[in-house]
C-alpha cells in the first residue's frame, strides 16, 4: 500500500500569477525519493473557505498533508487561523516558539517587534516544528493516523524544517514500499525520434517498469520507475534496462539520474584535465554562470568574456574589423573568431562562443530573430552551428546554450572515445 | 458576479517533482489581466481515475477549466482519451488536424509518421482550437455554459493558443467584471521593516482595495487589488494610494508594474546616457546576464569578463598580485580593483563586480561560505558591500546578483536626483 501525499499551497499571489510555485516540485521529489507518492497539488487563495476545502478533501485521500504558505507577519496570512478552526482547538503563545523566536532576532541584531512575536502565537493543538532560519515556526497535527505539517513558504525555510524534521517524522510514522526511479538523460534529439529509435525495447519492458518521457529545451530525459519490494532488485533490474538501451542512442546520452549537461561537460574535463572559457554575445553569459553553477568548476572554468559591443569583440576578443564589416555579428566567421580567441586569450583546451539575434528588436530579412551562430573550438579545429529559431528572446537564449553546452560536450566525449 | 477559473495539470513528471510547472503561473496571471479569478489550480497524475475526479471537481466549482499535459506522441498520455469518456463520446481522426500537422510536419522536412498522425485523432465532441506551432492540437469542450479547454503542455505552444484563441474565446463567452491590480517594488528592504513603515498608510486603505506582500530575495513587491465597476475609477484611485505610500519608503522604490530591477536600471541609463560592464567572479556571468535580458540593453551595456581563475582577475582586470596575496580574491580590495578595473578597460559609466565563496566547499572560519564582497565603480568612486549569506550556492549567487543590481540601481538614482 502507497503511502499517499498531497501538497497544498496557500496564497493570492500564486493564483494571481505572480509567482511560481516551486516549493511543490522540491517537496514531491523529495517526497518520491523516500517511496511516498504525491497524488495531488493543489493551490488555494487566501480565503478561509477555500483553505478548508482543500484540507478536507486532501485528508479524504492521503495519508500526509504537506501545507505551505500564509504564515507571513503580515495580515494577509490565514493559515495558521483555518488550521485553529479545521482541528477546533485555540490560539495561544507557545511559550518555546517564542523563545526561539526572540532568541533568532537578537543574534540578528533586529528588534523583537509586536508584529514578530505575534508569529509565536500557535493551534493549541499543534506540535511545534521549530524553524531555525525564520520566524515562521512549522507546525504538526495529527488525526486517525494522518499527518498534517504547515510550513513556511519561503523557499529555504521549507527545505530545511522537511530535510531536518518532517521527513524523518513521516518515516518514522509510515513503512513506505519501495519505488525506485532512474533517468537517463539525452540531448539533441526530439522526443518521437527517440521513441522510435527505442520502440522495441520499449514495448518488451515487464510490467513493473514503466517509462516516460520528458521532453526540455532540445533535452529529453528518459524516467524508468520500477516498483517492488526490495530496493536491491529494483536496481538490478533498472540497470539491466539501461544496459540494454544506451547502445541504441549513446551518441545523445550525456548521464544518468541527477547529471546535468554541465556537469558531465565539468566530469570529462576533470577526467582529461580540460579547460574551458566562454566567449558570449546573445547570451550574455549564461553559458559562463550556467558551467560555474557547478561546485568545484574553478578547476576547469578559467573564465569568459562577455562581448555585447562590437568594439569588445575586436578589442578583447581579437575579432577582426574586416570580419565585422564583411559578414556582421551574427555570422559563422565572426563567431569562429570569438570562439578561437578566447581560447587563445584565456590558454583554455575549449572556447565555446555565441552570436545571435535573440529578439524581439534586430532581425532582417536576411537573418531574422532567432538567427544564432555556435562555435567550439578545440585542439582538432572549431566546429560551428547555426540555429534558426523564431520564438522570445528568453526561449532562444535558452536554446542556445543548452545547444552551445551539447557542442562543448561532444567535443569532450569525442575525446574520451 | 466573477467568473472563476480552474487550472489542471496532468502530468506524473510534475508529480515526481521532476520538471517545475511555470505553465499554471502564465495562464492564471493572463487570467488576472483580463479580470477573470483563477480560484485553484491542481495537478493529478497520469492515471485515469484521477484526471477524471479532477475534471469533475473543476466543473462543480468553475466556469472556465483550463487543462494542460497529457497530449505527447508517446504512450503515457492519456488526456484526450479521458475527455472523450468525461463528455460521453468518441474519438476519431479530425481531418482539418490531420491536414494542419501534416503540413507541419513537410514544412518541416520531417516524415509524418504513424505516431504523429495519431496525433489528430480527437473527441468527436470537441472543437478543434488548432496549434500552429507544434504536432499536438487545442481542444475546446462546452457544456451548460461552461467551457473546458485543453492545451499542449509545451510552454510555447500553450502560450501561444491562450494569446491567440482561447483568451479572446473566453472574454467573448464571458463578460466578465473589473479587477485592476498595480505593484510597487521595492528593494533592499525586508517585509517587516516594510510594513511597519507604511502601517498607518495601509490601515487607512478603503475596503474595496487590498494590499499584499510579495516578498523574494531581498526584494518586497507590495500588490494593490482593486475592484469595481469602472476601470478607470480604479486606476485614478489606486494610483492615489500609491502617490501617498511612495515618498514613505522612496529609498528603495526602484518601479512599478511590469519593472525589474534590470529594466529599471537600463532605463536609468538611457536617460543619463550612461553605460556599464561587470566584472565577475563568483556570480559567474549572471549578472551581465541579467542586464542583457532586456530587450535593447545593447544600447547601455558594453560587456563583462567573468574571471573565475586568479589570473584572469590579474591579466583581464588589471587585479595586482600583490592585492590577492594580501587579501585574497574575496576581499573588498579585490573587488574594488576589479569594479575598477572593468569601468577602466571597457569604459563605462559604472562597474559593477563580485567576489565571494559561493559554496558548498572553498570556505574557511575567517572566510566561510556565504562569504560574498561586491563592489560599483562610477564617477564618485567605488562603493562596496560585505555580503554574509549562509545558504546554497545557487540562493548565494542569486542574493548576490540582487544586491550587485540595487548598488546599481543607487548609483543610477542618485544621480538622477
Amino acid at each position: 500500500m502507497d503511502v499517499l501525499v498531497e501538497i497544498i499551497t496557500i496564497g493570492d499571489e500564486i493564483l494571481y500569477g505572480q509567482i511560481v510555485d516551486t516549493n511543490s516540485q522540491w517537496m514531491s521529489a523529495e517526497m518520491d525519493k523516500v517511496g511516498l507518492r504525491t497524488i495531488r497539488k493543489t493551490t488555494v487563495a487566501d480565503r478561509e473557505e477555500d483553505i478548508l476545502t482543500a484540507f478536507k478533501e486532501a485528508e479524504s485521500r492521503a495519508e500526509v498533508i504537506l501545507i505551505t504558505g500564509g504564515l507571513g507577519p503580515t495580515n494577509d496570512d490565514l493559515t495558521k487561523p483555518c488550521l485553529a478552526r479545521y482541528f477546533d482547538c485555540d490560539m495561544a503563545m507557545h511559550e518555546q516558539a517564542f523563545k526561539d523566536i526572540g532568541e533568532m532576532f537578537k543574534k540578528r541584531g533586529y528588534e523583537f517587534t509586536e508584529r514578530n512575536q505575534q508569529q509565536a502565537v500557535l493551534p493549541t493543538c499543534c506540535t511545534y516544528v521549530p524553524n531555525r532560519l525564520g520566524s515562521a515556526p512549522g507546525m504538526r497535527f495529527e488525526r486517525e493516523g494522518k499527518l498534517f505539517y504547515s510550513m513556511p513558504g519561503v523557499p529555504f525555510e521549507m527545505k530545511s524544517l522537511m530535510s531536518e524534521l518532517i521527513i524523518p517524522q513521516i518515516l518514522e510514522h509510515f513503512h513506505p514500499p519501495v519505488i525506485h526511479h532512474r533517468l537517463i538523460k539525452t540531448a539533441g534529439i526530439g522526443e518521437s525520434w527517440l521513441a522510435d529509435q527505442i520502440k522495441d525495447w520499449e514495448t518488451a519492458l515487464p510490467d513493473h517498469i514503466k517509462l516516460a518521457y520528458l521532453p526540455s529545451f532540445g533535452q529529453v530525459r528518459l524516467r524508468l520507475t520500477a516498483s517492488g519490494k526490495s530496493l536491491g532488485a529494483l536496481q538490478t533490474e533498472t540497470q539491466e534496462q539501461i544496459d540494454q538501451v544506451v547502445p541504441l542512442i549513446h551518441k545523445h546520452v550525456y548521464g544518468f539520474d541527477e547529471d546535468i549537461l554541465e556537469s558531465a561537460i565539468g566530469n570529462l574535463c576533470k577526467e582529461q584535465g580540460k579547460t574551458m572559457a566562454t566567449a558570449e554575445s546573445c547570451t550574455g553569459g549564461l553559458v559562463s554562470h550556467r558551467l560555474t553553477s557547478i561546485p568545484g568548476s574553478s578547476a576547469y572554468f578559467q573564465g569568459a568574456v562577455v562581448a555585447y559591443a562590437n568594439e569588445v569583440k575586436m578589442q578583447e576578443l581579437g575579432v577582426k574589423e574586416a570580419t565585422l564589416r564583411a559578414h556582421g555579428a551574427v555570422s559563422e566567421e565572426t563567431v569562429t573568431e570569438m570562439a578561437e580567441g578566447i581560447r587563445k586569450k584565456l590558454g583554455t583546451s575549449i572556447g565555446i562562443a555565441t552570436s545571435g539575434i535573440a529578439g524581439p528588436d534586430g532581425g532582417t530579412p536576411a537573418k531574422p530573430v532567432g538567427t544564432i551562430w555556435i562555435a567550439c573550438a578545440d585542439e582538432a579545429g572549431t566546429r560551428t552551428r547555426l540555429l534558426t529559431l523564431a520564438r522570445d528572446r528568453k526561449i532562444n537564449v535558452e536554446y542556445t546554450v543548452m545547444a552551445a553546452l551539447f557542442m562543448a560536450w561532444q567535443s569532450l566525449s569525442k575525446s574520451a572515445g
